[in-house]
């Protein structure tokens, strides 16, 4: 078999055989193919897409390229659950402990990734004393004891992905959605995810920007789920404003915390409720989503939810009094008020400028060396529809510096207030099955 | 300026501006843009082309890339002649020392080259003595005193091409007219020429197979030629069978002389003068076609451009009897006979096929290394519309070594014989102005 063939046939419009595709992702991996036969290969595949036994192929072989790790001493459905990215999305934090709670066990793997705020690991680190990599032996015994344990992704999963995400990234192939769909299925399955909950952003802080674009990609991960035989559901939500009302590490665990109590944002917790309500559906523990629903919320509102967390937080080392006590999280030395240039409606709030406002503080990393400041944050207080008067605080900035004109001015921008108040957000816009 | 931006910008099938195509082509000569990035680009271009001002931008970027020849110092319009390549074609061999005749300076620089015979340069050193190498005064000089000179082509002629080149041809993105245009024309200006007669061949033996793409790349490099001031005439051949009935370095030689005493190949003669009186025509020695035409046909007839072909040999050091004398060109030990397996008429001759079949004889390159057998090669003896007997000689096989087994059978292989006389064949399918 030759590299240049293949491409050839890629590139003609012709389908890739299983033997083929393996070919190729493991020759990559091992460095046979370099990376100026990969780059015209997924530039081919850009153009021309892959058929849904392609993309199966390509899932497996880059699952199968590294470390695949095996759950099989967790008793029950491991059910995993991805989002495709945005901004304040705390869900994972909050769906954990909840579906953790009805006896499903949460055994994740989370990235730590560039961004407007850490990933889901960095977030849990902003909690004093909290460890993120546990032994193997360690991570299943408190997955068993506790339902839930969250650690960072080992270096070895699926690194095929990793190499030819990084190329995709500097060849201009990273908007494909065949390369997209198996980048994150291979990560999940290599994982050992037996069932996954996607969730599918759409909107100004999301990669995907309408509904239609994102039907296909949640259309296509379910495709791999069902070829692949993990049950899989994608969920179209909406990324439009940020999700909730706080960004940054520290502020997104208070946040999640208030919603695991019962008392947090309404709409953050509306998603919240659907995401663990999915993630039980296909954990087989209900047989309809209105069941699951109500169990999610009795689950919340008996505080039994917000009891596992501590358990969790207890179990990895951190410091279970930041639940109660919040004050202990980090805190930032400095808070601004960002005010209303105008009486009105706030009609719109671009996800993707608060995010970065949020990464200058310090609350992300734009390249991987960067150090995140935990303390660091925005909390918007109002949201789209909230009526606003000039002057009244729309966001706090929480910053360890005294210069924030830059970051302010982002959020300025990123507001726009009008004299008429918008249609309600929509929070869910499709369930993929 | 992002090379991962200007991949994207083709991608998205947006027009990339000269600045750009020179930034991309000069980064890329130099090492500063990486294979990877060069490959996703070309394979983008292979799917979204390029519109006319984005070839030129090309052409002249790699032209400019290494040394451009200048010519200044010979009076007159410099005419080369270039064809996209096929089996038996020895045209330049002939129509140089035609056009010398006729007043136009003829400054060649020919390739080496892979495929089934060596180049024109290969050829010209089957004669005795002939030196390919020629300081750049002394080339000068050869076409300032007999109005010919042809030699190797300079290392350093195109160097983005070249680079270029290769890495197509491990990306499987060779087949994109565009970039097949703008490699012949980068080379034909960064060689100084003023003017330009394309042969471009379609058929079994080109690369080419139908009519209307060879229009298409024929008008892409026209159009090259107008936008960069190199007056540019694109011809359209016939390459379904091998050109004329000698195939090899010593062979051909020996047939391009027939051709310019006037006794050689009905075919071969009338598109060797068709190409030299496009050549004369853009020389603006004749003021028509006709006109041009008549003159090439008397000066081959006079004796003159055998004459000048003499001077050229002697002038380059080669053994100007071979002229008169064809057995002072090397000759192959043996001698075999490919016989006709039944009666009728020849009906194909795959062109390809012979190639290969001369290359396994040893008159063409495989690999750069492989060393050329001057003496080798193939005499057709039956041509597409010659009657045939079952028994009689369709091709002489002149070989090296005992063993022509394989070589016999390609060559039954490719002829095939059928009881219908076929149509005429066409020579010449269009020319594009």
């Amino acid at each position: 078999m030759r590299m240049v063939d293949l491409i050839h046939k890629k590139r003609s419009g012709e389908v890739l055989t299983e033997q083929e595709i393996t070919f190729i992702v493991h020759g990559y991996t091992k460095g046979d193919i370099p990376d100026y036969q990969m780059s015209a290969l997924l530039m081919a595949i850009f153009f021309n897409g892959m058929i849904s036994e392609e993309i199966s192929a390509l899932t497996m072989a880059m699952a199968g390229s590294g470390e695949m790790i095996d759950l099989s001493e967790i008793a029950g459905i491991k059910v995993d659950k991805h989002s495709t990215g945005g901004v304040g999305d705390k869900i994972s934090l909050i769906v954990g402990p909840i579906v953790a709670s009805l006896g499903i066990p949460v055994a994740k793997m989370s990235g730590r990734g560039l961004g407007h705020t850490g990933g889901t690991v960095d977030k849990l680190e902003s909690i004093p004393g909290f460890q993120i990599e546990l032994s193997k032996e360690d991570f299943i015994a408190a997955v068993n004891t506790n339902k839930i344990a969250i650690v960072g992704q080992s270096g070895n999963l699926a690194p095929a992905d990793k190499k030819m995400y990084a190329l995709r990234d500097v060849t201009a192939t990273v908007d494909s959605i065949p390369l997209i769909a198996s980048s994150i299925m291979s990560k999940k399955i290599a994982s050992g995810a037996d069932a996954i909950v996607l969730d599918v952003k759409i909107g100004s802080g999301a990669f995907m920007k309408t509904v239609d674009d994102a039907r296909v990609l949640a259309r296509t991960m379910v495709d791999i789920g069902v070829k692949l035989n993990r049950n899989t559901i994608a969920m179209i939500t909406d990324m439009e404003q940020p999700l909730g009302r706080e960004i940054g590490n520290a502020n997104e665990i208070r946040e999640s915390i208030e919603v695991l109590r019962g008392t947090g944002d309404k709409e953050l917790t509306e998603v919240a409720i659907s995401v663990a309500a999915y993630m039980s559906l296909l954990g087989k523990v209900f047989e309809s989503f209105e069941q699951a629903q109500e169990a999610v919320r009795d689950i919340v509102m008996n505080g039994k939810a917000l009891d596992t967390f501590k358990r969790f937080v207890a179990s990895q080392g951190g410091d279970p009094r930041v639940v109660d006590q919040p004050e202990l999280l980090p805190t930032a030395s400095y808070h601004f008020e960002v005010l209303a240039e105008q009486d009105g409606y706030v009609n719109q709030i671009d996800a993707e400028q608060i995010g970065i406002a949020a990464m200058l503080l310090g609350a992300g990393r734009a390249k991987k060396e960067d150090q995140i400041d935990y303390a660091v944050g925005l909390t918007l207080n109002k949201k789209i529809g909230d009526a606003v008067q000039a002057g009244e605080s729309i966001c706090t900035i929480h910053a360890n510096r005294e210069d924030v004109k830059e970051v302010t001015s982002m959020i300025q921008g990123a507001y726009r207030i009008a004299a008429s108040k918008p249609a309600p957000v929509q929070l869910i816009y499709d369930v993929i099955v």
